[in-house]
């Protein structure tokens, strides 16, 4: 284990000198604020809350901790969901709030330049006007800062693939301060080792992210939506098996089981049936392309049994479908009232994913909990959704979440597919990765020998 | 500069030992076969060449090299262009010919699990019988690891990806013996570092690829090919920004200059004019979407000036408008007899394409140089080639390369966006990285302490 050492009022005052006085606060309001992120794990008070606005900022602050052996924590907008972003060893917490700007628009290229700050909804606000979008879109309006260190997903993986496929440069301030520059504004490069690749999704251990270049694709002219029940799970899988293999190229497949389709027609009377549910959806250029798509996704699904299927190219329509799914996590939390809620997170290969479901139900129903699964079927992602209200009941979640991310394993999955490890995942990483967590350690320690970097995370401790 | 030790009568008997007789030659003819690749790049003698059958022979022979202080050389089937496969250290050449089989297909997942010997060729071959195919092709029967190891790429990358974006979990044999498993077979994971994308394209000097799953697409049911051609390089490039821009999602994009066009043109006559010209290949589930894109591709290049636009559903015919593009090497080498081709590459963003072809044009002019220009241009990378056959000539087309390379780095670029670094890229690597360089020799020396893995590679020496 690495020591550290406290954030003395010397260190306070030599970060304001580093990042002006108005960037650098010890009040208790602000440690609370960025002690803990979205998810059940515990709260940690930060030492000192900084706010940079430069590259060289964060270099020359990561410069000063590392010589003085002080942890940093980096923190976007605290929506993560694995404790990925809590200051566990206190130390400084550096916000990237005032980092938060486009620094280029590269339209014929599809890129955008952004400082790391920015929340992926408010830059595709931007780049709305100029008919492009950044695709991935983890629900919650996360910075792509934190979507790129944890290597943020969504619905629309299946199509576009996850943050690390929708970068292309970034600008990294590493652990002793110095900056360097990974990956390139070309897309295609062949050019030594991928730092970029190492660099997103290491929540911020090997490096800290102070500038992005990001693909962008052309918002879609036209786009279809699908809802379509099954009679059993299996049938729904194998839909979505088929509809990937039939070159479709669908832009979201989710799945929720009948437990989760039950719920939301009782809370909001949304029309759903009690059976096992996909919702889909398609884009295109031409709107030629979807009315024949749909109608070979409709050949699809019947041939699966599908019990309802309702397809639109109505752009209104299309909303009313989706808005179950859209808000189901908030229909869920009404629905529950006094009750909080852990959300786990695995994928498996998509073969597996009928396995993973039905021994999700099983162990469920065994111990009596109240679980709701949706997932990224197109991807082999679920979330299982535990509302809780006592420590019994949080507890009972916890042991299934064990139980079940080891069964994603044994089907040759992981342990997350997109909420990162953060403190949660980190003690399955040896019976996920091996020996090769080792090699992770490795590089690790050559990159940040002292520790400094957001300590606590990944690697299981103790 | 690691000191080596040579591979002694010992060692090959020890070698004899791991692997079985039949598996270590030191005959001359063997040695000679695998000491240089399809480049300019001079030949090196490994002092044996043994052909490992299992990742545990690999991991047994890299354990002993390693204790010893041997060189390592993988070696697909030669077909790299810059010398990432020449074992310019001698020690051991470590041959993957017997390593070619398909180890399981994972077909509702859309997966394909090779050892690292099978040709992509091979490979796509025996997947048709299932209607799914790995889209990488960068021309040769390149072996698979080969194609990982250095992040290749090709015609379809625009679409499908280079390498690294088909592969999901790869087993890997490190320096010191140990065999790791990186990535996972489900196609979302965010969990720890991606090992997976550090050791693509690291051309194996971090590890030896001995498996890996491979990511697998539908086989296009239908498919539309367009040849087109353009007054100037920007009327042809800003129709490439437009068509990437439209949400067609084109599946090739690929450039001819003027000179090119003539030369295929008089050498076979092929039905081109002497003008900047663009192939474009579509793919689809459906007949109706490519008819619909079709048309909008015709209004896209009429609104760029095109002189003459050809397009086509019917196969055959689709045959024959590709032919050129698909023969361009061959045709040209065929019209130089007594030459030897010196083929470079780089990429840059797809908005400085003009710049970068007008350069090479100025470059080549002014040198009174022949070169042929082809590029991937939905990429933004460009194959220069010139044939020679005086050392003058070629001298002259390496002071070219360089003059070339650094300008696509002054666009953002790189040094080279599907060859790899191998020899002949080295030396630009301080230029394209900056310090960056220092961390993946960092990662290097953390991975591979002794200098065992394919030295003489990536890094700038001397």
């Amino acid at each position: 284990m690495n020591s550290y050492s406290p954030v003395t009022p010397e260190i306070v005052e030599a970060l304001r000198g580093l990042l002006g006085a108005d960037a650098v606060s010890v009040a208790q309001a602000e440690i609370e604020l960025h002690a803990r992120d979205q998810s059940h794990h515990a709260a940690h008070a930060a030492e000192v809350v900084i706010y940079p606005t430069t590259a060289q900022g964060v270099a020359d602050v990561l410069k000063l901790a590392n010589e003085r052996r002080i942890p940093v924590t980096p923190w976007g907008v605290g929506t993560g969901l694995e404790g990925n972003s809590i200051p566990v060893c206190g130390g400084i917490l550096m916000s990237f709030e005032r980092m938060n700007k486009i620094v280029a628009l590269h339209a014929d290229d599809f890129q955008v330049t952004v400082q790391p700050g920015i929340g992926h909804k408010d830059l595709n606000a931007e780049l709305a006007r100029f008919g492009l979008f950044f695709p991935p879109d983890p629900g919650a309006n996360a910075t792509v800062g934190g979507m790129l260190a944890n290597n943020a997903a969504g619905i629309r993986t299946v199509k576009y693939g996850a943050s690390k496929d929708n970068v292309l440069r970034m600008q990294v301030a590493l652990a002793d301060g110095r900056l360097i520059t990974v990956g390139s504004r070309s897309i295609k490069q062949a050019s030594g080792y991928d730092l970029l690749h190492l660099i997103v999704g290491s929540e911020g251990t090997l490096g800290i992210i102070t500038e992005a270049t990001l693909k962008l694709v052309p918002v879609p002219e036209h786009m279809s939506a699908v809802v379509a029940h099954f009679p059993t799970v299996e049938a729904a899988v194998q839909t979505v098996v088929a509809v990937r293999g039939s070159g479709l190229d669908p832009a979201a497949l989710e799945f929720i089981d009948a437990t989760h389709a039950k719920m939301l027609r009782e809370a909001e009377g949304v029309d759903l049936k009690d059976y096992p549910t996909l919702f889909m959806e398609f884009h295109a250029a031409l709107p030629a392309t979807l009315e024949t798509g749909l109608e070979a996704v409709r050949e699809i699904c019947a041939e699966m049994g599908v019990i309802d299927f309702r397809a639109t190219t109505d752009p209104g329509e299309r909303k009313r479908i989706w808005h179950a799914r859209h808000h189901s996590y908030e229909i869920m939390v009404r629905s529950h009232p006094d009750q909080q809620f852990f959300i786990m997170d695995v994928a498996v290969p998509i073969s597996a994913y009928p396995e993973l479901i039905a021994f999700v139900g099983e162990v469920t129903r065994r111990d009596g909990a109240t679980a709701y699964m949706i997932g990224h079927a197109g991807d082999g992602n679920v979330h299982v959704e535990f509302p809780y209200a006592s420590p019994e009941s949080f507890e009972r979640s916890m042991r299934l979440n064990g139980e079940i991310v080891m069964k994603a394993l044994a089907l040759g999955g992981t342990a997350t597919g997109e909420h990162g490890v953060g403190i949660g995942k980190a003690k399955y990483m040896p019976y996920e990765h091996g020996a090769a967590l080792d090699v992770m350690r490795v590089i690790k320690d050559s990159l940040d020998p002292n520790g400094i970097l957001n300590p606590g995370k990944i690697f299981p401790t103790g």
